[in-house]
């Protein structure tokens, strides 16, 4: 395994704000570019735009109306620099944040690994505030690719290293970030070292829980409130909007002060996670979640006019489709009938003997299933092993199964898939987004953009 | 079964162009309005788009251009008015063609069975030329949805009667279209009624293969070329580029003569019908013969820019996803090495002995499969049944099986899914189909052109 590489050689050499920032897009000490709010949906490919929109209307009614909808304007091939059509995450959000197209693993890295200026990067270099908000651990490849540069996105540690002791400025005083919040304090906060300490007495707060985030009112921000990832929005409460709009309230407010424009990515990480677990419910919560903090943005934006946002997808996850088995139907009140994702539902389960199954599960699921569906299910055959594991996979499976059928949600892999995902944009520059692109497409706009 | 439905109540009488036209969209004779071409890709979602794009490149070439590239300007909802979201192409052809959310199996006819005026009925009113292109039998739910009204889809010779019999015009003399082209020869000939003597005696002229219509000067045409529809793509000719290009090249030749726009509504029938059988180098090909029609289309444009280019498609059939089974990779050389349609594999195999497969086969699948693959193949079970039908289910099950897991093609149903469809556009007008719409806001955009 290669080593990290921390120090980004396509950067130019640290500086302050007002030696980098050009004559022209600045006026009397403003820098007129606009703000850039770029929210990317995990794994959110069209038919789980589609999947929210339906499960939230009501057949026979008008359908809702979603911060989607008159921001879509066009689609972006995403396949990788890679042997094959189909991107991870990691190489996606490398094209996103930088423009070059990656192999599969690989962090704000080119092909030959060579570390890649990024969005945030470039930002920082004109005097810009930075930011990222996810609900994966922001040691993910997708934060990680707009902020760091390793040759894979496995090395969360490295990643975490890189965050907090990556600085810009004259006198270092800068990180690459004025605001990060999302997951992962295990990362910064491990057996081998703990961060935590030095990054307080260098400046930064550090906050890892909400209320604590609401009273917070200077930057540099570290946010982490969950070990890992945060918690599902279907099993938990909404976070991502409320994430978004304390990183917009601590960017705002100190935009007031330098005025510099903010560049600001929002990953809604965890919808890619239900796709790979083939979870519908969980999907479209999360989707929800994403689409919140959307709306967070739209607010912002007509408060803010000079703001660019943009949406877009790294890839689509799982082969999701409205529609399995022949029937023409998608049952989108039975998906908002389940309460919970398979994660937790699997864990309830492993956690209690099968004669428990069917009292845990009927309050959780909604589902009107058959005596023959929780026969089926109660049967699953877990005898070949003792591992925890492998039962864990085949009491997964069981409920995708059944799951599936009950709501017509069609599934096809446990990873990713090729087709074109969504772009949407609204504000300054947006009409430089239309059309099919390629995700480098969306990258390059965004650079140029950064003055 | 309720009878056909053969006057529009909706369509005011018949009148001829001059009387109809107004006077505002006129300048000495010319009616101002623009040309419609309305293109619609049956079951073409995003996905196909992408299969297209992807299967006719090559990794680590730049990729191909698509005449879709810079066409599109948004996505469009598809459900019907009916207890599902998913819609089936008669619901959805009548909201494209009318604006009107129906039942799944209307053919221009809104939830109560009561007529809609349809796009090429308004277009007539306003004494427009009117057409449209088909590779399914043109009596199939698309085309039949833009001139006719039915309360069921599977009324195939009662749409024959209502395309020959359903006049316009002062004396009657205008049929619904100036040229119809696709399959179908078998619902206007039939035992209890030839309409093609009483047809060729008032005027129309009929054509059953491409040398005589290419020879073809005079409208009305009616072209048939085949008894139901088409062959495919993969097994025979493209051949919607062909009708397209005749269609073009009828209607502006009156058009020079009537000053008169056209509204020509083109189909990729059977991109769906591939989407049903689970056929992914059928469904490749079919898109690409639509891509073909699509250019011959912005040819037509270029040379004449008051032209209106719209493409979309009903709905996405097959649940088709790009890579399947965990695989991060879509194989589309082993795709594009496929030389037929399963639909004539299939038939092939049925007229041979189970030891002829493999060499009927191999030339034609041309994939490096394993012993076992091949073993397990020519081992399908079909002892059960003495049905012809039952054995080639049980064959193309097998097939679809086979080339899903060496090609990581994904499919998750026979029928159709909810998914959002997308929306392309160039010319006048091409505007106001930005964004997120709804299929009925596409019709609604044409129908307030045609004055």
């Amino acid at each position: 395994m290669a080593v990290a590489i921390t120090a980004c050689s396509q950067t130019p050499a640290p500086s302050t704000n007002a030696t980098l920032a050009t004559a022209e897009s600045k006026v009397a000490g403003v820098n007129s570019a606009p703000n850039i709010i770029f929210l990317i949906g995990d794994g959110t490919g069209f038919e789980f735009i589609s999947a929210y929109r339906y499960a939230h209307s009501e057949i026979g009614q008008p359908l809702i109306e979603t911060p989607f909808d008159d921001m879509l304007v066009g689609a972006a091939t995403t396949y990788p620099d890679d042997d094959t059509w189909v991107t991870d995450s990691a190489a996606s959000a490398t094209a996103l944040a930088t423009g070059v197209k990656s192999y599969n693993g690989a962090i704000g890295v080119d092909s030959a690994q060579h570390p890649q200026q990024t969005l945030m990067e470039k930002a920082r270099q004109h005097g810009w505030l930075t930011g990222a908000v996810s609900t994966s651990q922001v040691t993910h490849a997708t934060p990680a690719s707009f902020f760091t540069h390793h040759p894979s996105r496995s090395m969360y540690n490295a990643i975490a290293d890189s965050f907090a002791s990556t600085k810009f400025g004259a006198q270092d005083e800068l990180w690459s970030f004025d605001v990060l919040l999302g997951g992962g304090m295990s990362y910064f906060k491990r057996d081998d070292k703990d961060w935590l300490p030095e990054l307080r007495n260098q400046g930064m707060t550090i906050v890892d829980d909400y209320q604590a985030l609401e009273a917070t009112e200077q930057l540099p921000v570290l946010g982490l409130f969950a070990p890992v990832a945060l918690p599902y929005a279907v099993d938990d409460q909404p976070r991502l909007a409320q994430l978004t709009r304390n990183a917009l309230r601590l960017l705002t407010a100190k935009q007031d002060e330098s005025g510099q424009p903010f560049a600001l990515m929002i990953e809604g990480s965890k919808i890619d996670w239900c796709g790979h677990a083939n979870d519908i419910a969980c999907a479209v919560h999360e989707v929800g979640d994403f689409a919140a903090a959307l709306q967070v943005a739209k607010d912002y934006q007509a408060q803010h006019p000079n703001t660019l946002i943009v949406v877009t997808a790294d890839h689509s996850t799982g082969g999701l489709t409205l529609g399995q088995g022949g029937e023409y139907a998608w049952y989108s009140e039975r998906v908002m009938a389940i309460e919970n994702s398979l994660e937790v539902l699997v864990g309830g389960l492993l956690e209690r003997s099968r004669d428990e199954w069917r009292d845990y599960l009927a309050p959780r699921l909604n589902l009107a299933l058959s005596e023959q569906q929780w026969q089926q299910l109660l049967a699953t055959e877990m005898s070949g092993s003792e591992d925890r594991k492998d039962h864990e996979k085949r009491i997964h499976q069981a409920l995708v199964a059944l799951i599936s059928e009950v709501t017509r949600t069609g599934w096809t892999t446990s990873g990713h898939t090729a087709v074109d995902v969504p772009i949407m944009a609204s504000g300054p520059y947006a009409e430089q987004l239309r059309g099919y692109k390629d995700n480098t497409d969306i990258a390059k706009v965004l650079l140029q953009i950064v003055r």
